[in-house]
This record gives C-alpha cells, structure tokens and sequence, in this order.
C-alpha cells in the first residue's frame, strides 16, 4: 500500500533531467523503469540530449532558455566543473535543486535557490553497461526536513539502499570510491597491458578479479591479503621491480603499494 | 570415455603434497575432490599438516625423513622462500617434482632431479574460502613432453582452463596478479579504512566493488575507466590530496595511480 501511494505521488512530479553523461543517462533511465516522469531532458550537445530523451520517451531541449520553468524538480546530474557555471543561469534560480556529486558540498546550492539537495549513487555508471539500481547506495541529503522526504520517497522507488549522509561524510564516501573503484578498475587496465606485452590475453586474469572482488563480499580486505608484500618476499619484489623496468610508472605504484601491504601487515610467519 | 581412462589412469597416481597453506590447502582439496589420492601431506608443523590430511584423508609428517621415497609426484606447493632450502634435502632428488609458484623458474628444480615441472592455479587462494576450481586457469610446464603430458591430464581433472605456459611468461602472469589483485585488495583495504574513521561502514563500499569487477569482465578496463582523474578534474583532485594529508602514503598512491590514469587517457571532453 505505501509503495502505491508513492508510486502515486512521485508520478505525480515532474523532474528535469540536466546532463546526458554517463551518470544522467543511467539515472534517468532507472527513473523511467521506476514510472517516475522525466518532463524534460537538458543537454548542452542536442545530440546527446535527443539521445538519451528517446530512451526516456521525453522531450529535451539544448538551450537554457526553453527548460521548463515550473518543473518539481531539478536534477543536476553533471559533472562537477560544469555544475557552477549552470547554477548561474537564472532559470534555475528559486527552483528545488538537487545535484548528484560525491564530492561537491550541499551548499553551493544555497547561493541559487532556497529549496535544494544531493542525490548520489554511490555506484560506477557507464552507458555501457545496465546496473540494477535496487542495490546502489542512494546518498541523500536535503536543507529541510520537507525537500528530504521528497529525496527518500523518489530514491526508494529505485533503490533499497537509501540513506541519508552530510556533506561532509559523502565526501569521504566519494574519496573511498575512487579508491575501490576508479583506481582498482586502472590496476586491471595495467595488468592487462603487463599481458599483452607477452601477447597473453586479458582473458586469463577475469577469473582472478571475480574472484578477489567476492572476497570483499564477504571478508574485510586486509584479513585476506594475499600476495609477496603481506608475505614479505623481499625477492620476488625485487624481480617484479626490475620486469617493471621499462615502466617506471608502473615501478612506481607498485612500490607504494607494496610498502603500505608491509604497514599494515606487520611481518608474521605465513606460507600462503 | 576419456575422462574415465584419465581418472584411472591418475587415480592410481600416488601424490605427496609438501606445503599446509593456503595454496596446498585449496590445491589438495581441489584434488580430492577430483578422486586423486594424495598419498601424504608434508608440513614443517604437524599441527597443520595433520589438520589438512585430516581434510584430505591421508597419513602427514612433520620430517622430512619420513617423506614417502616411492611417490609418482612431490608437488611443493610452499612459499617460495621455503622452496630452495627444501630442494637441498635428498629425498626429493631424482623424484617427479612440480612446484606451484608463478615466478620462480622451473629450471631450479633441474639442479634437484631429471623430472619436473610446474603446476600454477593463477588464483587469490585463502582456507577461508572454497574456489570453485573448474574456473581456474592453471598454468602447466614441464621439462619433457611426458611429464607436460601427465601434468595436462592431471590439472584437466579438476580445471577446465588448463595452459601451457612457459617460465618467463608465466612470470609476467604472477606481475600481472599481482596487480588486478593483491594491489586491488589492498586498495579496498584503504577504502575500508577511510570510511571506518569516519564511522561508516565497509558494507556500504561493496556493490561497487563488485559491479567494478563485473565491468572488468564484460569490457577491456580502459575502456570503462571513470572518475575524477579520467575526466582530468583537478580540483576534486586536489581536495582529495588535501583529505589525505594525515595519510601520507594514500595520499602517494592517490597521487601516482590518478597520474597514470591521466596518462592512458589524454584529456578529452567528457561529463560522465
């Protein structure tokens, strides 16, 4: 029954979508699943923007001046350089703002409208690929108890995983992101590199990525650390070092790593 | 029919398996689960090796002197730290003697005895957790056609993913593991750690990493890299820095991973 009367309300409002990205297209088109109404799609590239309004089944405009001037409300899904640029044209001004960045405070919406908030999924988006958006952390937060409740009951129609966290935590929350995520998903595209050199395929290493991503589902990462560093194996380090000659980048993050494997790892006995 | 001649033929294969960890663990396991007898298991402590032939239903010892002398294959799945010293004893010379690491050569094993080869499951392996086997890639060499031949029988017994590999690439492989997953599970340490400081929780981080992971097998990683160092968005990358700044060493990883990241991916518009 309350998920009827939900679905009721938010069909009921009426959301511009700003942004055609990665993150605008995916949003949008759990949205849309969720038989929430995109009233509009905005995109700088009339291209992109008619593009992802298809997907959408809903109208779109490229130019600032034709946005809808009375929609529920606005969802800034764009990256966080554009962002201030946009929040100074005036067709957004006094309007229910909400943006979708891991790292930008709140605030900065303060200075445009009174009434304004975060809408972040803590997940990696691409055009790509689907997600199943019912198991992506939706991060909200809002300037009033009123605009909050609005934030909660249009996140729960897409996602199970809604919560409310500040700023100032959303902050960490993005940084650690980038840790397990941006920065794990380079070390792939380095091992794959390593590979093709030796004309081995990317293929064989799928297997042990899976297989390391669903420990962490089910331990916490530094109790199931493998590898020469937690090891202490001082001699194979060396041979890696050296087989990364060519690569000093690459000599480079696996020092940095290896060292902060060997901090947290105080040197015990193990032949794992 | 064949499968049935292969079970036979290494069902009456008589294998001493010398090592108690991780690797020797999962590897036994894998092994008689696939009908192969493990005629005895080697540990330097007889706690663990009496722990793991209990898993295995087989006799163990803790000295070398009471090692089987008659066995068809001593398969050293040890560290390989211990490997050298353990090759010193004369009860493994002149015996079929295969060990299980990806970077040390196999022809080190040539100064012990006139059979060898390598048997290398190219996986994260920890008793904490079963590993389906099946999806193992296991990377075999083998001083003569016989012994590759009774190698390949072996590893197709309980892998589907069974390869020829020889010594110097294989020795890129273990590089290239080392990479995609000891590093990228010490980085979900790091994020863990973040977040745990500012009481948030770890569980929060995990749909991410495993959608991180699904991407890695659908797309080459480069292909799908996202976050603030692909879009080249300095800022955010500097207040991430600042984040840091009671972290030094996370704050060099940040710093040397987003610039290799910057360095595969030469700036272009993109507002994912």
């Amino acid at each position: 029954m309350i998920i009827t009367l939900n679905l009721q309300k938010n069909y009921g409002m009426r959301i511009v979508l700003v942004g055609t990205g990665n993150l605008a297209t995916r949003l949008g088109m759990a949205l849309h699943a969720g038989n929430i109404e995109i009233a509009q799609v905005f995109g700088r590239s009339a291209a992109a923007a008619s593009q992802l309004a298809d997907l959408l089944s809903c109208p779109f405009t490229s130019h600032l001046e034709e946005l809808l001037p009375d929609a529920d409300l606005y969802l800034m899904a764009v990256s966080e350089s554009a962002l201030p640029l946009l929040l100074k044209n005036e067709r957004f001004h006094h309007q229910f703002l909400v943006h979708t960045s891991g790292s930008i405070p709140m605030e900065l919406l303060s200075h445009t409208t009174e009434n304004f908030g975060v809408f972040y999924p803590l997940q990696t988006l691409s055009k790509q690929k689907e997600v199943n958006f019912r198991n992506v952390p939706i991060c909200i937060e809002a300037n009033n108890k009123v605009n909050l409740e609005t934030l909660q009951e249009l996140a729960s129609l897409i996602s199970d995983k809604v919560i409310q966290i500040d700023s100032n935590n959303r902050k960490y929350l993005h940084l650690s992101a980038v840790f397990v995520c941006n920065f794990v998903n380079h070390l792939y595209a380095i091992g794959g590199k390593l590979l093709e050199e030796k004309g081995l395929d990317f293929q064989l290493l799928r297997p042990l990525i899976a297989e390391t991503a669903e420990k962490a589902a089910l331990f916490l990462p530094e109790e199931v650390q493998t590898g020469p560093a937690v090891r202490n194996n001082q001699p194979i380090m060396d041979l890696h070092l050296q087989m990364l000659e060519q690569h000093p980048e690459w000599q480079k993050i696996y020092e940095v790593i290896s060292n902060d494997i060997k901090r947290f790892h105080p040197p015990i006995h193990t032949n794992s």
